[in-house]
């Protein structure tokens, strides 16, 4: 938190609103842009989406945004025409301790699909987290905390992008821990600038940059129905313009995929963040394909909670990615030993095989193909017991 | 076995080889058509598979099988030049008994993938099949003993077909309680019959059969490298045309539905049989699409493990199938009670759904959309704790 560089001109809170029902957990938080923003998002492909979703596609792009109200504990999905009022109704409640328009105020929720918001509560908090609106980093910290859902930490990254025009900051924050898989942004992400930027250009960088970050991580591969990613520029900083905007650009990228690594590696139950890194395909889609259906076999992510170097599974995955192969194009190595090469099993210590899993939290997985330049690299964790535990009685 | 029906003009065996390295653990199987018969088979999709498959693949259809030799414990996959060679020496070593070509016998391995065999055990396994070959019930069970991986049970039905032409009867067993994901075959099944029917015809209606039963089934939708169905028919009972080959078509779909259903019942680490059915879609393909994406979902199968009646997961599996649809076209069942429809959570008894899923082992989740009249019934399990264990130390 003390290394925290915060991006200029936003106020932010999370309050304890009673959503959740748990004493002293906070469940509702208010980011403020304190002048008219460029806002861009990107969200969950899911044809069931939830309202603040829509609600968000309805309002985005756009050049005046002031503000995001977000509740955690209650996803308002599958939720018919009640839940748009809902949602929309969360906006109007925030414009008024914004003093804005509810059209500048954009809404987000995560938490259990199919139960209408208890609206009371959210009449009562929103209100609360107006009065709690503050610039500082505790605001930021309550924010963060009250996002959360399963997850065991707050994620919280800060950038700061020397530019010719001079320095501009952003701040990112997220949650997620289950129900992800990517299409697209798998969870709630919030990344703020106080740089100057069109909403078209910050909707272009940021679908860019998803495409390669949140959307290369997997938990289990069920895409929610809530997944949403935003992105403001304030303008508090100076407007970007050529070379700066490229610089903005790849520090959107750093800063998602640094969000989006932070939510693999702390997926429910997991005891690895595993790190695929697929080369020499077609394309880089053929790559993604390839690692997205190892990162979701239960199988290969039983084999390495266990420390278990069964890589036949591995290969075998790749097998039904649906890309066209032959295993005779395929090298495999766990962290640098080599396991598979041109379609043929190498000796290989297994001993030291299961003490590489066993030993280090973070692995690696490498493929290479002989095909062309096409490459991926994803993140994912191992399937654990816990894991099924946890998702045994969430709601009951 | 009591009740076993067997089909006429075949032998089996399953023997001790010591492949497995299990003290009286069967481990290499035999199946003999007296005469030569007609063979189709039905394959993994997976783009690396195993020596045998592509064995398989080279002499079926055929009119004049002999034999199949099974072995399990080891997969004989991802084992380049020398599989083939060992495949094909097992054919040999297996027509030696049955005094045959080689080209006459095909082959079928499963178990751990990337190991080559050891074919000092099987040249003197196979002559040990050889010898046990029996044409009673006690041939069968020890065969389908012998195909078993990490199986509970033997998976084995019987069926009599009256036709016009006379009685036929079709004998089936098959394994599989992991690594079932479908696309193809998806494990190992062998059907044989005594009705006399063209290769070309057998093929046909295998193909067709296996669509709506083994590829309608999964345990976590990981495919295997050599999952193999495989129908013969040897002509020592009556040759069937037209109406005849309808109904025989018609017990092989059945006959592949109890195996497959089988499959899923006994799969690995399962508390429950789950069977989804889905209506009213554009098409069979779609049902198809939104089954297996709710089957292979890891957070609907935990919360089914855990008697969780958290449908808003099954509602949002089904939204991201890649299937278009409206939620509002959507009304869902748990067992008889509706929990969703046209957009909108249903009141429901949480307690009552949630002692339905607790109290029975076969439980039905039931999906109707208002798009067409495309459908599909799928089996699958739920996710386990067990499960996981079982996968996370398979090799060492």
């Amino acid at each position: 938190m003390n290394e925290w560089i915060l991006a200029e001109g936003y106020r932010y809170a999370g309050v304890v609103s009673g959503l959740r029902n748990e004493p002293d957990r906070r469940d509702l938080a208010l980011v403020v842009s304190d002048r008219p923003a460029s806002g861009a998002g990107v969200y969950t492909q899911n044809r069931v989406c939830a309202a603040p979703v829509h609600l968000c596609r309805e309002r985005l792009p756009s050049d005046r945004i002031r503000g995001i109200v977000i509740c955690s504990g209650n996803a308002n999905a599958c939720t018919g025409e009640q839940g748009m009022q809902d949602a929309r109704r969360m906006a109007e409640l925030a414009a008024r301790e914004i003093h804005c328009e509810p059209e500048q105020v954009l809404v987000c929720s995560t938490g259990v699909i199919g139960r209408l918001l208890p609206m009371p509560i959210l009449e009562a908090g929103i209100p609360l987290a107006g009065r709690a609106l503050s610039a500082d980093k505790k605001g930021l910290n309550d924010a963060a905390h009250a996002i959360l859902t399963t997850d065991s930490r707050i994620k919280v990254f800060t950038r700061t992008v020397a530019t010719a025009a001079g320095e501009v900051r952003m701040t990112g924050f997220c949650k997620g821990a289950a129900m992800i898989g990517p299409n697209m942004a798998t969870l709630l992400g919030f990344i703020v600038s106080d740089a100057a930027v069109k909403p078209t250009d910050l909707q272009h960088m940021l679908r860019t940059a998803v495409e390669q970050s949140f959307n290369c991580i997997s938990v289990e591969g069920h895409t929610s129905t809530n997944d949403t990613v935003l992105l403001l520029a304030n303008g508090t900083g100076p407007p970007l313009a050529g070379h700066d905007l490229t610089s903005f650009a790849g520090a959107v990228h750093g800063m998602c995929a640094d969000l989006a690594r932070s939510i693999a590696a702390d997926a429910e139950g997991a005891d690895h963040l595993v790190t695929i890194d697929i080369e020499g395909c077609r394309s880089d889609e053929e790559a993604r394909k390839i690692a997205k259906t190892i990162a979701e076999s239960p199988l290969v992510k039983s084999a390495i909670y266990g420390a278990d170097p069964n890589w036949g599974r591995i290969v075998s995955a790749a097998g039904y990615s649906g890309v066209m192969f032959d295993d005779t194009d395929l090298t495999l190595w766990l962290g640098d030993m080599p396991l598979f090469r041109a379609g043929m099993p190498l000796p290989f210590d297994a001993k030291a095989a299961s003490a590489y899993l066993k030993h280090n939290r973070e692995v690696h997985i490498r493929l290479r193909f002989t095909l062309g330049p096409g490459r991926c690299t994803w993140w994912t964790c191992d399937l654990t017991p816990e894991y099924v535990r946890l998702n045994a009685d969430y709601t009951t």
